[in-house]
């Protein structure tokens, strides 16, 4: 059968990723409290592409997910990442391989005066680049962390109240070392006015109110405690940290954004 | 050439709908203070099909929208989508033909003391269906309102403060008689702790904070509420009214619904 | 601590249902290959609540499922929705529950030459609804299966080629009895004009390719075989089920509906 | 009343974007053929805040925006965007001023044989940022343009037919001087199999069918021709080019990127 991927391409063009996108699949992450978890994600694969070549083969992508999924050790870390990324490459005949992996991680969280127990969603991003003449992959990962967020504006210039919303923390960060997803939603939780959970008795909704109420917070606030945190934070190169609050006075967003130079 | 769709069908069922989805155009709509005001919509066009034949002609949806859209007498409203309806009716040889609108629609509202003057947007749906035997279409308005809600719990239980967020009031209404969009999002902001404004300075914010934190209602009173109101209101012959509040101390919504009997 | 959810309503109106949306687990869904899968379900939770209360108590939603989950017997079946449902009736003092999960669900599926396997993700909700003066839970199935489409029209007028798409095929199914996904699956799968699968090697491409050419269906010909099928199936009391069709010669899609009378 | 903003910060670090975001508006774009029209933004409005200031006054993007409008000779253009940029930037006394719009365009296409004429929508973003140092704006334009792509390797294969599917082609464009959107769509067109069209009578079908199957191409094949014709460009000083197609065989998607150096 004819293999038109490897002829000619007619304009002679290096790319720069090709490949596969939302791609869904159920995996293992690894957890801190319970070794543990199952989790599904949203799989993007790539390499590049020589300005030789017409196409890649985009079926080895799965295939090369697939013998990484069977394989029962790997639970999706930086380690098994990093063997998947090499048999991408190594698959697809590639310089450079670029995987992204975007699920939910679950962490259960106790109610502050209750301790009731249930667990919390946060959307991740777990992203790997590796190209051949690199010494080890560069890996990136994405958090996404619900917070209230009462405004300090509203509460110094009001007899009673102050406005609050949901506000949504995103953080890009830059390992140099293994670190845990929980390390930095602990980050973002301290940041905000207070963390949200999933279940709250009527004393624990007397003690959030009065918490955040107590640390009134702007977007502005809230993205600077975050870059000072992952500023102090051994393990982390580089960040960009994005706080948007869903004004609960307005019809939009209100946000702010820091990338580390 | 061979029209296909004229053919027999293999299994001979008759077919509810059947159409185009998401077709995007550019139109004028009815406004009340400047009589008209330019939208964009998301466009829904179906007929009947009866058992014996095998395929509509989907080309004529788009052919009868743009006879429409060309008269430039045409602003969407009750009567213009009686015509168009009448029109996709004759056109696809149907009994019977549904019509769908779904796009933003303005208002320009004043901040409540400092009275500055700006846009907000709000997302409505105009349905109508007419069956040859029917004397004339069913209407339907989809309207969605965002609002401000503070918790009447977490008021009454903390020293200070109270969780607010913003929350989404959802109208479905059949109409008997024509009524303004404008009397349908007042009704729902009156319903809410306090309206949402797209600009506020800070005696606004001021006045805004402190009026919802005197009016906190639960989901379960907006839905209320409004149900109230549209019992009362004249032209509304069948509603659903659905609230959700994207509560800010918790990552999930809260939500509360009624549908008139 | 003050009960504001048990005092008066302002206006004393039913309300036909209240409770949460979007609320994020992972859970163990019956699996007919291994028995069971993990997936993870987006849910909807709420009772109706009666004239005379103000409000109803949100973090007992949370609670029941919890309690729920934690019995690990239970995964996700017709079985162990009926508990959920009890469960909640009873811990909010309802009349009337009602339950919604929407999660993907996995099946490997082979290619049909080279039989290289990999898992496709189709779009399932099963809601439950269960009013104390029922026998027995009313259970709803919806299940989204994509396939490929090629249009007739344009196979019969060209010299060669016909126009293809990625189509998507909506049940929504009322069950007498327990059935399985894969059973739905498998009718959506077969009247399309070519199943979709996660890996294709190049002899399973020409597989495809010619089989998707040689049953050239419009969204007329697929809705109405799945509905031909339903009305066949021992088990099914209703259905609607709605194709969809994401046109490649279009920026716009193409359905049909049939809803069984 | 007190001024919170402007007190200090508890952790003085710069910010380098504060804001708003997903705000809608009406507004008016330059148009090629009819030197107007009208559509329907999101807009993202932000400046930089340095470190010893807590916090920015969001009320003056909407002001300034507002003022913006109501100029009725404003239509979204270079030179108006860079008036914005200047009064953000004064209003907020700002050093850099960051804007977006999110808006979709309407060109009207006549179909190929029939010349049957009705709207395309494409998606757009319009991007400007101002630094005081710079002497002038940096703009950047999106435009989404979808295209119909038949497999190259399913038509070398295959006896018969080859599957096809709606693909995006996304360009990201810094342009050193005003050029139209519609040249851009033009070559984007180009690169595809075939164009699509709002409205295609038999004989175009046939005409895009046979177009398609003569030029079948993979997303390497499109993005290399969109990359080729913008290195060609004597305005674009750089981009992105990214050619997402969603595959009819698969449920995923298929995607090349190509960005200059």
């Amino acid at each position: 059968m004819e293999d038109i991927q490897s002829t000619k391409a007619k304009h002679p063009l290096a790319i720069d990723k090709v490949g596969i996108k939302d791609f869904h699949i159920p995996l293992v992450v690894r957890d801190l409290a319970n070794e543990k978890q199952h989790s599904i994600a949203k799989v993007d694969m790539s390499v590049d592409l020589p300005a030789d070549f017409k196409g890649t083969h985009m079926s080895r992508f799965i295939e090369a997910l697939e013998e990484w999924r069977e394989n029962s050790e790997e639970k999706l870390d930086y380690a098994s990442l990093k063997n998947l990324l090499e048999q991408v490459r190594n698959k697809l005949n590639a310089q450079k391989a670029y995987l992204s992996f975007n699920f939910p991680y679950f962490i259960t969280k106790k109610a502050p005066v209750s301790h009731a127990a249930a667990p919390v969603s946060y959307q991740c991003r777990f992203t790997g680049e590796w190209d051949k003449t690199w010494d080890k992959p560069a890996f990136l990962i994405e958090i996404e962390v619900p917070v209230t967020t009462v405004c300090p504006c509203s509460k110094a210039i009001s007899k009673y109240g102050a406005h609050g919303q949901r506000t949504y923390i995103k953080m890009h960060i830059k390992l140099s070392k293994f670190s845990w997803i929980e390390e930095f939603v602990h980050i973002a939780e301290q940041a905000g006015s207070a963390p949200i959970y999933a279940v709250l008795k009527r004393p624990d909704e007397k003690f959030v109110t009065e918490q955040a109420y107590e640390n009134a917070y702007f977007v502005e606030d809230v993205v600077r405690t975050v870059a000072y945190q992952l500023d102090k934070h051994e393990h982390v190169e580089w960040y960009t940290v994005i706080v948007e609050s869903c004004e609960s006075i307005h019809g939009h967003n209100a946000f702010a954004m820091i990338e580390k130079k």
